[in-house]
């Protein structure tokens, strides 16, 4: 069985979002389901999804700050400058963290572990709303 | 079709780990698939699953050693430094590695290349085992 | 429903490669497909797939150039350098970016954003042809 929704994330400043809610309220099916998988792949090239500590938001701006020393702006060897210092990192930060993410769905609920959330990392200074194509794959 | 099921990955030194077998021992009923997808996810924020070399130990050893290099322990940037030097790090190799793997299975076996292994990364000092969710979806 | 081909990706020299229209054109069947998942699994070490910008090629060699940094050859706590200086620098890649993606399929298409493109990236220099295990799961 199989359901496809298009979700549409928010503008969210430059950095790491915890976005759980935002992902689980779009899904209101997700109730329903015994045993499956949740794909979730977002549209774009400049921003990225993962997991990880739900609890201390110290964690997500570590992250980012890490992040933006690890893939700096204006290196010397960037060639596509046209569109800003912070598009090509962007694309980078995006290649290494990835543009999806796989969930067990079990009972009604994501099988995330206690400490684990869902995050939209945006990787543009003023990158707007996000799309997501959320694909349900379920028994 | 669907099975899923809770593995429980041993307690293992920091650093990265070959544990195909381990996977495999607890999903004997791949030997009957035909096709589909296995999908492992860990239920943690700083440890990660990822496939790479399963010959050579030293290339687990230069990637754990490469890891501590591109995202070390103290860095100045970090406020999240409560839970210990290791604990921030370990968050970071998380996202960049990954909580999931997806892998191909055909004919009763999964369809990695010849020198690819399935590795646990501990990015903890002291982690203790691991939870991981497999799912298998089959045909 | 079920669909699983072995696709060959021609060798390409080491850096990040466009490869959409390879992929595509090995899975005709696509067409046909309402809804599903596209998985691509390359059975190797040292060689990757990723998503990113499909429009400007400077951004696939400031990606390789950023690698290249970020990643060197003959970091002084390389053991792993019997396969050359190339070698252990495209596993620890490898790692990075990951050896697979999950794409959805929608009205017999991928449901790529405007932008992206499918990247082989080749951290070898010479990696020779490199083999993806294709599988579609579909309604």
């Amino acid at each position: 069985m199989w359901l496809q929704r298009n979700l549409t994330l928010p503008a969210m400043p430059r950095g790491c979002h915890l976005m759980t809610n935002e992902v689980l309220s779009g899904l209101p099916e997700l109730a329903d389901l015994q045993v499956g998988l949740l794909h979730l792949f977002i549209q774009h090239t400049s921003a990225s999804l993962t997991i990880n500590e739900n609890a201390d938001p110290d964690v997500r701006g570590d992250l980012e700050r890490h992040l933006n020393v690890m893939v700096p702006e204006n290196a010397p060897y960037y060639e596509h400058t046209l569109e800003g210092p912070d598009d090509m990192p962007a694309h980078i930060k995006s290649v290494l963290i990835g543009p999806s993410l796989t969930i067990p769905i079990r009972a009604g609920r994501l099988a995330l572990g206690t400490w684990q959330g869902i995050y939209l990392c945006e990787h543009r200074d003023h990158g707007g709303t996000r799309r997501v194509v959320a694909t349900l794959n379920y028994d």
